[in-house]
C-alpha cells in the first residue's frame, strides 16, 4: 500500500490519507476483506501521529468502506470495481457547449445577471434593477406574523401546498383583485413563484416553435427572452403616449396571426407609459375580433403617485380573453418570489400542469405569511407608505436630471411605477456610456435590452428611482450626466443632435 | 340613469349600484363631468337607505371615477371611452385549446395532480405521493432559527438573493456534499426551487426538439414529462437488481447519440434499486467513451436503513461529466421547495441564465433558514431520526403485505428511500384496481406512470411508506390486498399466473 503525504498542502493530512485509501478501494487495488495496516504501523511509516491515522480510518468507516473489530484490525467491506482498475481510459473533457439546445444559445449572457452581480458590489450606485426600497420593508409586521404562524401552523407550512396555491391565500388574492374591480373567484387565481413565472408558463403553454407573439416596443426584457427561448418570433408594436399603437397592431394581427399579445398597460416597463382607457377598450376589441388572448402584466399598477387610476384590461374584459399577472415583488419585496395569475379556469388548469412539473408549488411559508399580511390589513397602508416615499424619490431624480443645464438626458415624468425612461443625445455609444458610467460607480439598464431586436433602443436608458437612497440618487445622476457629457465629447456629437423623443418627455 | 337592484342577490346592494354606475362610465353612457344624482334622491328612487348609496359613491371615488365637492354634488372625472359604447361586438368565447402549444398537449392530465388532490381528502389513506412524515418535521428547531433570523436579518431575507443562491448557503451545501465525498466548490453549487427544477433546467438547457434522452425504465414520472415537454424522445433502459443494464445502454448510446443519461442510482424511484458500485464505474466509463453527460438525481441517497453506502456517481466522476441534483424535500420537508445542483461551472452558468428568466432565485427566507439549520448541526441528527422511523414503517408495510397468504402483491425490500415497488398478479387491470382501491379509501401510484410508454408498467404499483401512520399503513395495505383480490376474481385470473418479477423481490 503506497500512500504519499504532502505536508505543506492545505488539505489536512488525515483527509489525504482517507482520500488515497478510498481511491484504492474504489479502484479495486484493495478488494473486499483487504486488511488495512494497523494504525500505529501506518503512522510510523508515514511519519504522522497515530491520532491522524485513527481519524482517517474513522472517516472511511463513516463512508461505509471499512469496518474494524477489536483485535481483528480494519477491513475493507465493500466490493470493489475491478473494471475501474483494469482499463484507465483517456477521458476527453466534455465540451458542454455542443450539448446546449439551439434556443438557449440565442440568449445573451450579460444584462440582468451582470446588473444583479453589480448590485452585490456595495460601492456602486444602481439605477439598473427594479427593486423595492429595503428601508421600507415591513419587517416588524412580518416578524410578528411569522412568530404567530410558526407557533400555530408550523407543520402545515412545511408540507406540500396544493399546486395552485394555499387555498385561503387564493381567496385573499381574489379579494385583493375584487378591490380593483377584477371579479375572479379563488379557483381562477393561481399562486406563482413570482409573476415572471407566469410569463414563462404562458410561453410554455402557448408557444410552439415558429409561433409569433406580439409585445410592446420597448418591453420587459425577461418576457422577450422567455418567448424567444420557447422558439417564438417576437414582434414589437411601437407605442406613443397612450400606449400600444392599435392601427399598427391590427396590421400585425392580420399579418402574423399571433398566439397572444403581451402588454404592460400600466406604468409600463421600461417606458412608464399608461395605456389610455380608450386604447384599453380598443385593444380588447381587437383581441375579440381576431380571437387572440391578451397577457396583461401588472406588477406596478398599484404604485401610483398622482392622476386617476384607470381600470386594468382584466377588469374591462367581460369575455375572459385576458390572462392577468401580478406580484408582491414591486409593492412589497422581491425575496419571497410570490406572484399570481388570474385567468379562465382552462388556463389555470394548464398552468398547474406545468407548475406540477417544474417546481410543484410556491414556497409554502411565504404563502401563509402573505396571506396573513393581507388578512391583517397591513397591505393597504404599506402601499400608501411606498407611494409617498417613491414619489419623493422620483421628484429628486427629476430635479437632479434637470440640474444639467444642457438637458443632455431627455426624460418622461411617470405618474407611477419604478422607472424614468431617458433618451440620450443622438449617436452616443451605449457601450461606451455604460463603461464610462460604471467606472464612475453608477449603473443603469441600457435601452437596447428592452427591444426584440437589440439594435433598437440604442439611444435610451432606464433609470430606477425606488432602490437607492435620496443621497445616492443625487450623487448617481450627477455622475451619470458627467459620463454622458464625457462620452459625447469623445464621439464629437453635440447636444443639438438629439432626436425627437417618441415617449412623453419633459 | 337606470339602475336595477336585485334584493335577493348575494352581492351587497351598494356593490350592485357601484358596478352599474362604473359600467355606465366605462361605456360612455356617463361622460366626463356628468353629475350623479344626489345620494338622498337616488336612495329614494331605488328604495334603499341613503347610507347604501353613500357607500357606493365612496367606492366609485376610491376607484378614481368620480369626485364630490361640498355643495357641488358628485361628478364623473374620467374620460369615458366612446368606442366602447358605440359598437357592441358579438364576442365569440375563446377556445383556449386551439392556443395551447403542441408539446403541452401530450401531457396527460391525471397522475400527480389527482394524487395530490386526493391527499387533500383526509379520509383517504395515501401510499401515492412521496412525502416526508409531517410528525417528524423539526418544527421546534425551525421556529427557534426563524425567530433569530427575522430579528437579525429581516431586511436581508426580503431582498433579492443572487440568482445562483445565497452564497453562505451554497457554502453549506458544498460542505454537506464534501461529507459525501463530492468535492465541489460553492461556485459549482446552485440553489434551486426544488430539485425537480434541476430536471426542468436540464431539459431546457440541453434538449432541442427531436433530441433523445435516456432514462431508466421505470423512472421518475416528472422527468419523463419534462423531457417530453421539451420535445425529446425518451428512451428507457431496463434495469435488473444492480441497476441500469449497461449492455443495452451501450447499444442505445450507439443508436441514438442521446443528449444525456438521466439516472436515480440510489434508492431509485420507483423501484428502490441501488446501482452497484461496478455498474456505477461502468456507467461512467460509457459516459466518457461516448461523451454523454449524466444527470444524477439523488433525492433519497441519505435515507438508508441498512447496508453499506455506495458512493454517488458525482463522487466517482473525476471528469465533471455528472450533473448532480438533490433536495431537502425527502430528508426534511417539501413545502419549502429548496433543492440544488452541483455541476461544472459551465453548466451552472447556463442554468443561472434560465433561472434568471423563470423565477429569478429561490425563496430567500427559506435559503437563510436551511443554511442556519445546517450550520447549527441539526441536519445530521434529523437524518438519523427519520431513518429510524422510516425503516420501522417500511417493516410494518412489509409485514402487512406478507399477511396475505396468497402473496398476491409481490414486492422488493428496499434498503432505503421511500417506496416499495410491487408487482400485481398477471392480467389485472390497473384502472379497475385503482378504482376499486380508491372506493375502499386507499390510493397508490399506478406503475404505468413511471414508463416512457404508458402501456408498459401495467402490472406494477408504487407504495410509499413514509407519509402515513403505522395504523394507516396496516389498514391501507389490508384494504389494498382486498381490492387486488376482488379485482382478480372479477377478471377471472388466478394468482399462479403472476409473471417472474424483474426487480429483486421477496
Amino acid at each position: 500500500m503506497r500512500i504519499s503525504i504532502e505536508k505543506n498542502s492545505t488539505i489536512p493530512i488525515y483527509i489525504q490519507i482517507k482520500n488515497q485509501i478510498r481511491e484504492m478501494i474504489y479502484k479495486g487495488v484493495m478488494t473486499k476483506d483487504f486488511l488495512l495496516p494497523p494504525e500505529r504501523k501506518l503512522a510510523k511509516t508515514l511519519g504522522v501521529s497515530r491520532s491522524t491515522v485513527v481519524k482517517a480510518y474513522e472517516e472511511l468507516k463513516a463512508l461505509g468502506l471499512v469496518e474494524s473489530h477489536m483485535g481483528k484490525g480494519t477491513r475493507v467491506i465493500i466490493q470493489s470495481c475491478s473494471e475501474g482498475s483494469k482499463k484507465e481510459r483517456k477521458v476527453i473533457p466534455l465540451s458542454w457547449y455542443q450539448f446546449f439546445g439551439s434556443n438557449i444559445a440565442i440568449l445573451n449572457e450579460h444584462t440582468i445577471m451582470d446588473i444583479m452581480n453589480a448590485l452585490g458590489c456595495r460601492n456602486v450606485i444602481s439605477f439598473a434593477a427594479g427593486i423595492a426600497d429595503p428601508e421600507l420593508y415591513p419587517v416588524d409586521n412580518i416578524t410578528k406574523i411569522q412568530d404567530k404562524l410558526w407557533k400555530m401552523s408550523g407543520k402545515d407550512m412545511l408540507i406540500h401546498s396544493p399546486i395552485e396555491g394555499y387555498y385561503p391565500f387564493r381567496e385573499s388574492i381574489s379579494e385583493l383583485l375584487r378591490a380593483k374591480d377584477i371579479m375572479v373567484a379563488p379557483k381562477e387565481v393561481m399562486i406563482l413563484s413570482g409573476s415572471q413565472q407566469g410569463i414563462d408558463f404562458s410561453a410554455r403553454a402557448f408557444i410552439s416553435p415558429g409561433d409569433v407573439v406580439i409585445v410592446e416596443e420597448p418591453t420587459f426584457m425577461g418576457a422577450i427572452q422567455l418567448f424567444k427561448l420557447s422558439g417564438a418570433k417576437v414582434v414589437g408594436v411601437p407605442m406613443d403616449e397612450e400606449g400600444m399603437q392599435l392601427d399598427i397592431l391590427e396590421i400585425l394581427l392580420n399579418k402574423y396571426k399571433p398566439k397572444f399579445i403581451y402588454t404592460l398597460p400600466t406604468f409600463q416597463n421600461p417606458s412608464g407609459t399608461v395605456m389610455s382607457l380608450k386604447r384599453r377598450y380598443g385593444l380588447l376589441e381587437l383581441s375579440y375580433k381576431y380571437q387572440v388572448p391578451i397577457i396583461e402584466d401588472d406588477p406596478y399598477g398599484e404604485i401610483r403617485y398622482e392622476g386617476v387610476p384607470i381600470p386594468t384590461l382584466k377588469a374591462l374584459d367581460k369575455h375572459n380573453y385576458v390572462i392577468y399577472l401580478s406580484t408582491f415583488s414591486k409593492a412589497m419585496f422581491s425575496g419571497m418570489r410570490i406572484g399570481w395569475v388570474a385567468a379562465s379556469t382552462q388556463v389555470i388548469k394548464k398552468f398547474s400542469m406545468i407548475k406540477q412539473m417544474t417546481d410543484l408549488h410556491a414556497n409554502a411559508p411565504a404563502q401563509y405569511l402573505l396571506d396573513s399580511f393581507l388578512r391583517e390589513g397591513f397591505y393597504e397602508s404599506h402601499i400608501k407608505l411606498i407611494c409617498k416615499n417613491y414619489s419623493k424619490k422620483r421628484d429628486v431624480m427629476i430635479k437632479a436630471l434637470k440640474k444639467d443645464e444642457n438637458q443632455c438626458i431627455k426624460f418622461n415624468i411617470p405618474e407611477g411605477g419604478y422607472y424614468i425612461w431617458g433618451k440620450l443625445p443622438k449617436g452616443i455609444s451605449q457601450r461606451e456610456l455604460f463603461e464610462k458610467a460604471s467606472s464612475k460607480g453608477v449603473i443603469y439598464a441600457p435601452g437596447n435590452v428592452f427591444y426584440p431586436e437589440e439594435n433598437d433602443g440604442e439611444g435610451y436608458i432606464r433609470l430606477n428611482f425606488t432602490f437607492e437612497s435620496i443621497k445616492n440618487i443625487n450623487e448617481g445622476i450627477s455622475k451619470l450626466v458627467e459620463a454622458v457629457k464625457e462620452t459625447i465629447e469623445k464621439s464629437a456629437y453635440s447636444f443639438e443632435d438629439a432626436e425627437c423623443f417618441k415617449m412623453p418627455i419633459v
